[in-house]
């Protein structure tokens, strides 16, 4: 492999520019017309235009694409995440055309992108799912069902979603009247009243795993992520190892991850994502990414190992550069997503032209950005303007790096999400380890929001 | 500790606002007037100025600067390295006001500042020492002794210095000669004919132990350095681990390091520094440096240890935060010291307005530096401008990291040592881990000025 087509944008182009150098591969970006000045078109070998700046005419457009990294003549094509990154007919696309993906096979990505192939892939793998049931005939069915699971279920509309035809049943005698009322809604919502029963992880976390292998049928986990810190199913903050996991824990769920990969004889990079409930530990399968994350570096940071170039190395055809028991853990690593959003708006995008950046830097600290003073933050894609990461030897330790690094960090021009960082790390919950999935939205912000009233009340 | 004085400039001074910080400290920092818009000065709590921009009218000022301590309410004071950090009269200073100083004990300072002290305190802890004679009488004594010592052996002026009064004896055939020559080239130049023996070491390399205690009688080393890329016993490349060493020699070399340093009661950060011949990796005791150095970053890479950090907390008197036996090392670390200099111009340093900066960044890239675009590098003092270290799992991965970080590095209106760095790391010697003291004057220059002069001549 010589040369490497970039089809992607923003942080993720600039960081897989930096990989392929740091391998002696060329790479050529793919950019938008409104990315034509990008840190990463300026870093790469070689930019070359897709098309106009709205995703569907560029980044979205494998034909445009695989065609730019035929005449740039890569060799290889490297999709980032988003974008076309999960697509398995980009995958087919390149392949004929002779191209390298740097990602799985189109059947895992398949596999494990239809959410009934991938669960019962699951349970053959004898992964955890969250016990459920099929379709409920009637009250009566779906209280036995709910007796089976253990209370708190959910009573939830087959055709559903978005909370209609809903309902959380706390104990057997509330089962009659919640299953004839969510019934009733999903008739009216869906027209279609079929219901079934799922057990209720009221205070869940949400804790992933790392995987990567080889063409030759290699394949190890690098631990966990903690990914529970989120706003709208939006991952604000991420952490590697998980506060809340033991050795034991990490190591069936690794296992579970591995059986699950080897089960669709998966290659490069991806993640096992699992829901974890907060009361037991117990951890049930949620879903499998087959791409490289935006959280990724937590796990570079706590392995020592360049996942992006290895995701090259693999996709080549080497065999992967570590064994599992050359993967070890070393400290405790947190990245914050910083956002041009303002948290006081509800979070509403921020684009525009940031006039002044400073970079924290230090023992510890990374930076993962493709902005810089003099940038114009565009507004057709994500907000995302950087990924702050840092690393230190215990939990407590990285915390306090990390606040110190929010302090450090200087961005003029554009809100940015960085304050709000600095609020959640100060909180006694999240220093606790206390944090579930839902509680940023329920407990963190409405506590924030009435601070706020109370001080300008005072004031 | 709440609020530490920061006595020194540059990145180490940028270094400590950082470490500070992530320890909820303040910091003020004492300044030149050459200095009063440098990025510490933006950087700390606070910024005062000492005096004009010559070191001896301020950073090296100890009366002035214990005066803006007291002042700015600080309750102690990081000398960083160089100017006062190793003057014992500068921490009785300190004491003296009753601010703490960050570092060893004045008695500490005094014994390892005095060669005679040092050494023969080496020889009582049993650290190796290079074999030497005391003054002699004549050529026939001096020829008794390195028959002893074994050749080739140094002749040297007891009152010498330079290279004046020293010969290379290679066989006794040759003592009596060099004997009489030297004497007497010493007898004119110093006024004194005394000549000692020592060994010669004709292919030497530089490795030096990191040591830190506590006040509570607690010591660990942190490894070796490698540092025998230098240039007129500047250093210019350093790494760790050593490309030469064993685990065994290792820990034979921290053993000698430890009970040097138990010996004085030794607290803070530290650094032996031995010699290494290169034919049989024996090693000899060199000196003590009593202050945190510049190439601490690699023995943190590899550690996962914040040093400077760890230099604060046991000066306010806590104790060490890690054991021995929890001081692993990971991977590989080079650090390049980057200087406004001119390496086709010997060097010369480059000083000006730096127009344009960007830093490399990545997993594994930590870049120390007070400069960005906009600072102008003053013409006072020493003519670094950042160090660029890097870590990866083998030390070829950390070569070709540092390669492309280098390439990724961009710095425009003054020159730089960037390029002169990339020509090492691609060098044969170099990648082999072969490299000794003199071999960036003796080999790698010349080849490198033979080199051009034939691409001249071809042009």
């Amino acid at each position: 492999m010589r040369r490497v087509f970039i089809a992607n944008r923003g942080e993720i182009a600039v960081r897989i520019v930096r990989a392929c150098r740091s391998l002696g591969i060329e790479s050529v970006v793919g950019v938008s017309e409104a990315d034509t000045d990008s840190m990463a078109a300026r870093m790469a070998d070689q930019a070359v235009v897709i098309g106009p700046a709205p995703s569907g005419q560029s980044y979205l457009r494998a034909d445009l694409l695989v065609k730019a990294a035929l005449e740039t003549r890569c060799d290889a094509v490297h999709p980032g995440y988003g974008f076309l990154s999960e697509r398995s007919s980009f995958v087919r696309a390149c392949s004929d055309a002779g191209l390298i993906f740097i990602g799985p096979s189109a059947e895992a990505i398949d596999a494990m992108g239809d959410k009934i192939t991938a669960v019962s892939l699951a349970t053959k793998a004898d992964v955890p799912r969250v016990p459920g049931s099929g379709a409920m005939a009637d009250p009566a069915a779906a209280r036995r069902i709910a007796e089976e699971i253990g209370y708190p279920v959910l009573v939830k509309a087959t055709a559903g979603g978005g909370g209609r035809g809903m309902r959380v049943v706390r104990s057997g005698a509330e089962m009659e009247a919640a299953f004839r009322s969510a019934a009733s809604e999903a008739q009216s919502a869906f027209g279609d009243a079929t219901l079934y029963v799922e057990k209720f992880i009221e205070r869940a976390r949400h804790i992933e795993i790392q995987v990567i292998g080889d063409q030759h049928g290699n394949i190890v986990h690098l631990g966990e992520r903690e990914c529970s810190t989120q706003r709208r199913h939006q991952k604000l903050i991420e952490e590697a190892p998980s506060p809340a996991l033991s050795a034991a824990q990490r190591a069936a769920m690794g296992q579970c991850a591995l059986r699950l990969a080897r089960n669709v004889g998966y290659f490069g990079a991806g993640t096992v994502e699992f829901v974890v409930d907060a009361r037991d530990n117990r951890f049930y399968f949620l879903e499998m990414n087959t791409r490289i994350q935006v959280e990724h570096p937590v796990t570079e940071m706590i392995t020592g190992r360049d996942l992006v170039a290895e995701q090259i190395r693999v996709a080549a055809g080497l065999p992967l550069s570590f064994t599992q028991d050359e993967i070890t853990l070393h400290g405790h690593a947190i990245e914050c997503r910083l956002n041009a959003e303002d948290p006081d708006r509800n979070f509403l995008p921020r684009p525009g032209l940031i006039t002044g950046w400073k970079a924290p830097a230090g023992p510890g600290i990374r930076l993962d950005s493709h902005c810089c003073a003099g940038y114009t933050v565009p507004p057709y894609y994500d907000s995302m303007i950087g990924k702050l990461i840092v690393h230190a030897p215990t939990r407590s330790e990285a915390i306090a790096k990390m606040t110190a690094a929010l302090s450090d960090l200087q961005v003029q021009g554009v809100t940015t999400t960085a304050a709000f960082h600095e609020a959640v790390l100060a909180d006694a919950d999240f220093a606790a380890g206390q944090v579930t999935t839902r509680w940023v939205e329920e407990t963190f912000l409405p506590a924030r929001k009435a601070a706020r009233a109370t001080q300008e009340a005072t004031a």
